[in-house]
């Protein structure tokens, strides 16, 4: 029992999100800081007091870190984090004099993948692509029961593949980025505009949100949940941008799933459904292959720091020098409770 | 020394080309026939052919077919070959109940790939993400020394990302697929237009050629080497589309090397120059992360035969059934040769 409890941290754009996960996947204690997440001092100390909190009532083996930005393929430094500010970050190395414990940093949207895979929508797939639509695109990749990360650590960046030449402005610095065409940000940016032209739906989400500058692409959501037919209009415009990206990754990576996290996937068959038509329509050589699944997440969204946590446990057991056994027993036990299609 | 030989067969749109390969990759016998390869019942006929003439000199353990075509998981079934015609082709058993040898099928792309990384350009990677101009767009993906297939054998298809939204109509279906853009074809088109048209470059490209319909991609680069400036330009327009196709795979994948092989890699840096330009104008996050390298494949048009005579060979010793240790042994000894670089 002693080593199976790790914490997971998800560190967002305002906020630090933390729990004590079991091996199974399970949250069995939770805290949450509103901590300005622009400083990285501040994060090591808020990271530092939530650890310090938790382990008056449980042994913790671990602890993961998922955070929005590129992390290097060691684990260890947050290359880059836009939303963040951040760059070069030693955040493993920190964190780890800080607490004592064994500390892995990761992408967050690899942290989610691997908790999709493990405990989620992709439980008993081999492989596993996951696309998150929050704000942007993030995504990740396991490839036969391993995190994917590339060469660099930075794999999964699907939101700035190029889908439209001499596109929409992208943050990134590019244009035609896919996350300016299918994310949460397409959506807050029509739903603003509509609520300055004064369109009815435009006037409703206005009312709803108090301010132009606080609708955010929920919003959207919450009208096409209700019957809105504009609103349904626009989750389907980015389902089908989202299917068309897709069926690109398809061509490239051959997946048997695909699993859609985020904010956005709120909107459930209203944005899956026109993905799923987009990406059978696009697909190559549709007809002599068979599709892959578009499925949404399981664990929303707490899967990120689901994942960390379990990302830090494993790793934490292999890397124990005293003993030798572990990395093989660790292996088995990884996969004991699913047996992952192996290909012949 | 017994084990040690292989036959590498490579189904072209016209003929087969084949080879026998030893276990550093080099081709010590090779043959042709010029066989109509849209008939499977003539190909096996002509492979069981090459192998009795083969195998009158050498001892052969294995044979590796690579062919222009989606092939299933189990590298067994030719599932769909546009050029070939052929549909749901049990190629593999038909090849060993004649032959009577271990027999493994790969798209011809993935085999390329595999010599590339085993022997060619990629030496000394952990990763490698090829990518052929031919005709169209073919591609492979070897991650951590293992070829990537995907779920169901159909990955590496790069040539049908979608690059150019309502783009120019591709054989595929589809539109705006990236091979419209970058691949031989592309070059064919445009040095037949500007025959049609008259233009001196096309005039010159008609001459060489002998009629409009026998102008091939080849011509543009043979006319760009000898320093014609809009041969040279209509190469790079190429090489630039290269390189935004190579930021998307960048943005998904972050291998450490793209290696560019197929007949317009022919064209050497007036191809690569422009490609690379474009990739680091395009890479997401650029300036904070390391670039991949983008280099031209060593191997040339034999690549296919090699890797899928190596493919086959390392395939049928791990099959052995009476001999419980070769597949560690095997193991080993593909990595003996190199040392791919570990993820820490």
């Amino acid at each position: 029992m002693a080593d199976k409890l790790a914490i997971g941290i998800d560190i967002g754009g305002t906020k630090i999100a933390a729990g004590v996960v079991d091996e199974d996947g399970h949250i069995l204690a939770r805290l949450r800081r509103e901590t300005p997440t622009t400083d990285p001092l501040e994060v090591i100390e808020a990271i530092s007091s939530i650890t310090e909190e938790f382990r008056r009532d449980h042994h913790i083996a671990a602890l993961g870190v998922g955070a929005a930005g590129f992390v290097d393929a060691s684990q260890s430094t947050v290359l880059f984090a836009p939303h963040l500010a951040w760059r070069n970050e030693p955040l493993r190395d920190s964190v780890a004099r800080r607490t004592g414990l064994p500390v892995m940093v990761d992408n967050d949207a690899n942290a989610s993948g691997w908790a999709e895979w493990r405990f989620g929508a992709a439980q008993g797939e081999a492989d596993l692509v996951l696309i998150t639509l929050g704000t942007g695109i993030g995504g990740a990749i396991v490839i036969d029961g391993q995190p994917y990360r590339g060469q660099f650590g930075i794999a999964g960046e699907f939101g700035h593949m190029q889908v439209v030449p001499n596109g929409r402005q992208c943050e990134c610095g590019n244009t035609g980025c896919w996350e300016q065409y299918a994310s949460g940000r397409v959506l807050m940016r029509r739903a603003r505009a509509a609520a300055e032209e004064g369109t009815e739906l435009g006037l409703k989400m206005l009312a709803e949100a108090g301010g132009i500058d606080r609708i955010e692409g929920s919003l959207v959501t919450q009208q096409a949940k209700a019957g809105d037919v504009e609103a349904i209009e626009w989750i389907a415009e980015v389902g089908d941008w989202l299917g068309v990206g897709i069926a690109n990754l398809a061509a490239a990576l051959d997946p048997g799933m695909f699993v859609i996290g985020g904010g956005v996937s709120d909107a459930g068959d209203l944005l899956i459904g026109p993905a799923r038509a987009a990406f059978s329509r696009t697909l190559t050589g549709r007809g002599y292959r068979a599709e892959a699944r578009i499925v949404r997440a399981h664990l929303g969204p707490e899967a990120g720091l689901i994942g960390a946590a379990d990302m830090a446990r494993l790793t934490a057991r292999r890397r124990r020098p005293a003993n030798p056994g572990a990395r093989a027993r660790v292996r088995a036990a990884a996969k004991s409770s699913r047996s992952p299609r192996r290909r012949k």
